[in-house]
């Protein structure tokens, strides 16, 4: 399927926001796709793919989550935990996405997980950077992930991570088991 | 035992400063209980015996939770998170304390938990709060602690989980299931 096709396919299935926003996302990952030497076509399907299950129904999802014997502790955290595994299901049965690197990139882009691809990584930070965010300390971000992809995403779950706790909203484990990899591994580095 | 006794007792295994700290959440915990109705000499002894693994070697403290089939998610974390459950232990068999609830508030005093009790709660602030305590936002939770202590326990987790964030330390998945309770609470409290 070529880019156009993508996009026709997702606009019906979301707010006219939140398409500009998948617009935003998906030149962002391409750009760092050049930046940092992965494939701009499985960044672009990715990102544009990224957010297709986020008004999709919640029972819906949680059914998804029980038949496909998906992480039993998505079931409770609502649409903003349940879009990420279940546009993966999405992507690969009605898109027929095969790559298990685009699946994960969709899966894991709101929590981040432990051992991110490239891919993956290049996603989970142009979903915080792209041109439409507006936020105390998105410049940072942006100037961060021109340089070093790893330190980029690492900021992009301290910022996520500071965010919820200011607001009083939950952390999902994987967010924090992420987290720990992540400062160990700057750790070591010295 | 009288309080000269146990304090008596903790001297000799801890520096000065922590000593002093120690002195500052009895004071602290005791006040508190008068406060909330709770037992003051369970506060007291849960105050007194807190850290008293603090400075105990680490290999030794992973031995115990090894050989007491202590959560084996602790081992590899550290003197810091070691010592609430090292500490509940020796209280046990070294003071031969038997009331659960002052061990309980020995053991999840760094990490906080889900279903804390009144007691727990109330070392758990006290450990933060203490005068000898110097931090920027200390004043406020001081000030919650006297009206609410529920508020006070949710207060204290958030400032925690901030500042290791703020400082790229580790976070203990104990302390975030404890930290998606509270919010969930405090989120059904409207």
């Amino acid at each position: 399927m070529e880019r156009e096709e993508y996009l026709a396919a997702i606009k019906p299935r979301m707010p006219e926001k939140r398409y500009i926003h998948t617009i935003g996302v998906m030149e962002t990952a391409i750009a760092l796709a050049k930046v940092f030497g992965e494939n701009e076509k499985n960044a672009e399907i990715a990102a544009i793919l990224h957010d297709i299950a986020k008004y999709a129904d919640i029972a819906w999802m949680e059914k998804i989550v029980r038949d496909e014997k998906l992480d039993h502790r998505l079931i409770g955290w609502g649409s903003e935990l349940l879009h990420g595994p279940v546009g993966a299901y999405i992507a690969e049965h009605e898109f027929g996405i095969v790559e298990e690197d685009i699946l994960n990139a969709i899966r894991f882009h709101t929590t981040g997980r432990v051992g991110m691809s490239r891919l993956e990584k290049i996603l989970f930070v142009a979903d915080m950077i792209e041109p439409n965010r507006k936020f105390n300390g998105v410049e940072r971000l942006r100037k961060k992930a021109q340089k070093n992809l790893d330190k980029a995403v690492s900021a992009c779950v301290r910022h996520t991570l500071a965010f919820l706790i200011d607001t009083k909203q939950p952390i999902y484990p994987l967010s924090i088991d992420c987290y720990n990899d992540l400062m160990k591994r700057e750790d070591s580095e010295g």
